[in-house]
């Protein structure tokens, strides 16, 4: 076959885990993405603090460079990957240098795209270089194409993933062997599956980052990370995930934007989803996303979300597709066809709740409960109330608890302003023994 | 925003389930679709039998053929979209003539690709014309693009898909209500899931023109649709369902496309899938394709794989890629580097295996048969014998079978010839009163 396209000359910034597997499979799969590519894809520079560690891959025909923004400044170079990390600082500067010196760039850096995506993007378009960021969100899954590529029939309604798998790790090992956050968190951190400082994860921030790229090309508006209510999983207790699997639920951490009369919610939180949605079944580390749209309805990708390899076939896919000259805007419109966003207030969400309180045990607690429920029009599903005898007395005894039982309240779909009222005023008429435990419903 | 390029002029041959949804599609998002492709999609002819049908969408601006050839054939058109079905006749002469004609070619026709995909992607390559397929498999998944465009960075090594919604749909209803296939495929064609003659489906011939596409995209070879091994699901009972749950297993028809030592096997058949494996968990008429490779080690797409809006949602994001400019070859390679296929034997295929046998319950008949398979080198992981009174006496009364109760043996990986030569024997020893149940295991 004929190559009669010149090579496109790969720079890389970069070299840890993600860096390293890119340019393996650059040097292992030279010859195939070539044929794909319709042209040579040459790693000719790496950037990287670390000439001596052992890659794995011979970097020897490549230029180091020690700086990653001399990297992306140097002549003889059609594409700048960043595999760096940060939302400021270097990695950003290597991004800017590029696109001014009219290079493409590929990226991973979910905390950079929340917070400057557009920004970037806009850039990008402004020098006519391409911009692409698969391994940004759900690592080896191809979410970002195929909201981009491959759903422009559809309007899309809503959008909810699995995108960070510290937190489904931790809550399908709490769920499968009864295990608490805490004693779960500290083995995922033993293991290396979570980090020494783990807020990043399990407080919700890195699925936030990730969710405000993926709403920005669900619904054609501009990123707006600030706008996600977050809300991490270290109060999910073995007692939520036994009430939630009775009750026909899983516990996951989510992302969710959806399209609602008042604008675009954009959320993270522990969900309740049904069992048997393509979503509850993920379990692990891996990740997934559902994604609704009027025509095709549903499809949900699940996959690896993390990874030195599954990142990097992300990365090398974006590499294909930008030296076969196969663009798209990086957020699917134009830049300026984007669309302000549209903030919809939490306190506005509807939707089902599971709420958890530790009820004393007294006569006529549940009823008094059940009236301010209905005061507010919040109707009940189900209410499931389990005697002391049959839940170990340790899940209860923290505030002076002993009298206390678990009532859970399934509510219909009712306003979150609603179900705040009604548990202030459950709190301030003294039955309960402990805040409320709160977690949304998310229907299929 | 400016709409600089020429509006992308389409004619739409077929106007049923999907090409109506199609023609929809194209009006109700004009604006968004111009937005998302950089130019105007017009649908500026239509070809089909019956102009009066009220098909939901004003088609009073496009002009109306009566043949799709002359469709094909007419000026002032950049793309032909087959939606006729049939793999020969006037749906292959719209095709080949479109491309002659110059214009780009959008199909949902996964018969007449399984028999012609390479000829026609031959003569859309040599006319320097788009051919796109997203629709032809799994509907609204997109795993046409997955395949060619997300995965550049991996040598896979498998693909299993569940492709066909009437026979997932069948296998799901007879395991959850235990009813035999007859009884589900008679409810299947009332409610309009399965077709009057259902062989087609049921038989796994729709599975296997599918699988024919995927296989040639997965691993760079031209299309091989003769060489799938096929077995419907005609053959599985309530009993073997009931077995698979105990065994931890879902029975599933699969279209399986896997790298051997051997070559390439491509089969269809009812396939045993451990519970808790993305697939598995797929229920009803929903689709859904397992891709195993090594950078990205496995992900999973799942969706809708029939219905108008789902497969025209496919449809439509084709025209868009091509309306962008956004091209890759038909099936991921230019046709000269597709490789030959290369076929490997089923009689070397290696798997694990379920085997269900109807045993005379003669004492010593069970350690007879096992003697059997171990003169074939096959190791047994379980042997499951149920006692007569546990199961309904009828499952087991063909053939004179009273005295014969179920035994289920479930092999390690052993080649496909060796388990033939140990039932053969079996059967001749006279131990069976009915003809073996065969299914093949495929190992996460």
């Amino acid at each position: 076959m004929s190559q009669d396209k010149a090579p496109l000359r790969v720079g890389l910034a970069g070299l840890g885990t993600v860096g390293a597997a890119v340019a393996r499979i650059l040097a292992t799969r030279r010859v195939a993405l070539s044929r794909i590519a319709g042209r040579e894809i040459v790693l000719a520079a790496v950037s990287a603090r670390d000439r001596s560690r052992d890659r794995g891959v011979d970097l020897k025909g490549a230029q180091w460079f020690d700086d990653p923004v001399a990297l992306a400044a140097a002549p003889g170079l059609d594409l700048i990957v960043e595999l760096i990390g940060g939302e400021d600082g270097p990695p950003r500067a290597t991004l800017e240098t590029a696109i001014k010196a009219g290079k493409g760039i590929v990226t991973a850096n979910k905390a950079l795209l929340a917070k400057h995506g557009v920004k970037l993007a806009k850039a990008a378009e402004k020098a006519r270089v391409p911009l692409a960021f698969e391994a940004a969100v759900a690592g080896g899954i191809p979410i970002i194409k195929t909201l981009r590529e491959a759903l422009s029939g559809n309007e899309i309604t809503r959008i909810q993933g699995i995108l960070n798998g510290t937190c489904n790790y931790i809550l399908s090992r709490m769920e499968t062997e009864k295990l608490a956050f805490g004693e779960v968190l500290a083995d995922a951190q033993r293991l290396g599956y979570a980090e020494a400082d783990p807020t990043f994860d399990v407080g919700g921030f890195d699925t936030a980052h990730k969710l405000a790229i993926l709403t920005s090309l669900a619904f054609g508006t501009r990123i707006d990370a600030d706008a996600i209510h977050v809300e991490g999983i270290a109060s999910i207790t073995p007692l939520d995930l036994a009430m939630a699997d009775e009750l026909g639920f899983r516990i996951k951490l989510l992302g969710v934007a959806v399209r609602t009369p008042n604008g675009v919610e954009q959320r993270v939180h522990p969900t309740m989803v049904a069992k048997g949605a393509a979503i509850a079944e993920v379990m692990g580390v891996t990740n997934a996303v559902t994604i609704d749209a009027d025509a095709v309805r549903e499809i949900t990708l699940v996959g690896p979300g993390a990874g030195g390899e599954a990142t990097a076939s992300a990365v090398v896919a974006d590499i294909t597709d930008i030296a076969r000259g196969r663009l798209a805007p990086p957020f699917g419109l134009p830049v300026d066809a984007l669309a302000a966003p549209m903030r919809a207030p939490m306190q506005r969400h509807e939707g089902g709740y599971y709420v958890r309180l530790s009820v004393y045990d007294h006569p006529g607690a549940v009823a008094a409960i059940a009236t301010r429920f209905a005061e507010q029009k919040i109707s009940l599903e189900s209410i499931l109330q389990k005697g002391r005898a049959r839940q170990p007395a340790t899940a209860f005894t923290r505030n002076g608890a002993e009298n206390a039982v678990p009532v859970v309240l399934i509510t219909y779909a009712t306003a979150e302003g609603a179900i705040r009222i009604a548990l202030d005023e459950v709190t301030a008429d003294g039955h309960i023994a402990e805040p409320p435990q709160v977690i949304r419903i998310e229907r299929e």
